[in-house]
């Protein structure tokens, strides 16, 4: 049996922005795909363009060999994949869960899986829906790796780039929380120095080039910072994070100015100024690290 | 007079880690270089490569024509530059003031120039400091177009790009602060992914290369992100608030579930939130952009 002669066959549970763009992808790629989705009538464009619908869930995922997950969370995955049909119809298949929530909700769920005789693989997709199909696209996964290389061929349908993170299956779902951590982060910034630069008479458009070009040095900041946390050297040579605290105090002080709530900034200078408590004003801002994860 | 002929001649005040580098950039381009910081010392390093230090503030800035201050704030650059010798011997002289603070500040600095017969141009430096005379190097700068015009050839000597923002004086700041805004939030949500991560048992070094692929996916996120906030449209099609809100709460979870202070993203959540509260559930995250500046 070749799979350059048998057409893969995949099943898409959950049609969400997310999962109509995995179904989209397997579908434009070749795969013979099914899809179900909790609230019916969001197949209607994926089944004009050739997927098959399943009325039911289990009637979904009988339909092939793999199933790709993809909803809000682990609740409504658990609600979907651990109804009694389903569980059954699953034994002897492969769930692949591109669902989003924490590492222990994914061991969890590879544990559930392992009692009832389902292949299980957790994943998380790091890029937004319009990148699916793309070279753009980012998966992470962790889970065996053998059954990993066994169905990487019908994920690389997907477009992007794969990376299996390691057997244990909380990782990918580590990187996901911490990626996340950081993406949500930055966007709060984002949206609340949209919020100051308006009070003060700058549109975001005209804030939007010098927003990117801030956004441009962090990947090289972010490199120097991980061998100064995984060393413990947190040197404040460049920026003490004492000269740092007070440009946050500013952003406080400007925000609240304008009756602009300016709670994530506050965290943010607390933590800092804690570390200078602490007594290493003259380190850098990334001994917060050391700081948040010592207790 | 032809600048290419003379020498131009530069004092800088304030020998902190970025004051240092502009000091130092100057002298690589040429410059007549006079430097001055409070707590003496910290000069050796320059006037063994040129620079002439200066025993007093007053005495440095009547060294040359045009004068550029980089301390901590503008407390510290009021207790320099409005000491009564210091403000007398600027008279007929130009203060650039690359020092970071609030617009107000920066305004309230102008008046204050303008009462004393002093040239004033506000400024501010959006890079590290090792990017000083290197083209990666990023200077807003406000205040009257002539004087701007007539310095930049000076300010150039130091590298990378100047951008003017308007006559206004409190632009340099208010772009400052609001990209400050971003880089700090930014960076406290990597120091608080990197804690996470090794909560999980993954190093930053693990962590990074894909820490830097969420930082990269930034950029044309603000830039899409701008064109919704500044038409009020905020489409939530791709991402929608409710699905951004349970994936911000796993980060809480997670971090929680190790001790580790989520202060930061319960902030964000909480932003969040209120957006739905405020019945805009289905909008996309920049939507908060609007809610913190409506009150
Ligand atoms: N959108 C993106 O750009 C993006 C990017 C990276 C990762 N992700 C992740 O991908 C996953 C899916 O996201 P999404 O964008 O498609 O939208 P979403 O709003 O996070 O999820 C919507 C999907 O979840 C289903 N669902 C919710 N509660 C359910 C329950 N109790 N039982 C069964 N199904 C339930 C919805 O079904 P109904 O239609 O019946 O409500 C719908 O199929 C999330 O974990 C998200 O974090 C999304
Ligand atoms: N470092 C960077 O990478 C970077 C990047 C962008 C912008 N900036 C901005 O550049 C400015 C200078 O930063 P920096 O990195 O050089 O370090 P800093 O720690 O912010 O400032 C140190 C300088 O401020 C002086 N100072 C503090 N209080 C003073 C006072 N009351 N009177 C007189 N001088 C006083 C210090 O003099 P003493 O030596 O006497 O204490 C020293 O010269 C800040 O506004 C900073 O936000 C820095």
């Amino acid at each position: 049996m070749s799979t350059e002669l048998n057409l893969p066959a995949v099943t898409v549970l959950g049609l969400g922005p997310m999962g109509r763009s995995l179904a989209h992808a397997f579908l434009a790629a070749g795969a013979r795909t099914t899809v179900w989705n909790r609230t019916p009538g969001k197949d209607r464009e994926l089944t004009e363009r050739g997927a098959a619908g399943a009325a039911t869930a289990e009637e979904a995922v009988s339909a092939s060999e793999l199933t790709v997950v993809c909803v809000v969370n682990y609740d409504a995955s658990d609600a979907i994949l651990r109804a009694d049909d389903v569980t059954r119809a699953l034994k002897g298949r492969t769930v692949v869960n591109l669902t989003a929530d924490t590492p222990g909700r994914a061991r969890d769920t590879a544990q559930w899986a392992a009692a009832h005789g389902i292949d299980y693989l957790d994943g998380a997709i790091m890029t937004p829906a319009p990148s699916i199909g793309t070279p753009e696209a980012v998966f992470l996964h962790s889970g065996p790796s053998g059954l990993y290389a066994r169905h990487l061929p019908v994920l690389e349908l997907l477009g992007g780039t794969h990376t299996h993170l390691g057997e244990e299956t909380g990782r990918a779902a580590t990187f996901d929380i911490a990626l996340l951590d950081i993406f949500w982060t930055a966007m709060a910034g984002y949206a609340h120095a949209v919020a100051i630069a308006r009070a003060e008479g700058v549109t975001a458009r005209e804030l939007a080039p010098l927003a990117q070009g801030i956004a441009a040095i962090l990947p090289p900041l972010f490199e120097g910072f991980a061998a100064d946390a995984d060393s413990g050297t947190y040197s404040g040579e460049i920026n003490p994070i004492t000269s740092a605290v007070s440009t946050m105090a500013h952003v406080v002080e400007v925000s609240e100015s304008h009756g602009i709530d300016a709670g994530v900034m506050r965290a943010v200078e607390g933590m800092a100024r804690r570390v200078i408590g602490l007594g290493h004003g003259t380190d850098g801002f990334i001994r917060v690290a050391e700081m948040l994860g010592r207790h």
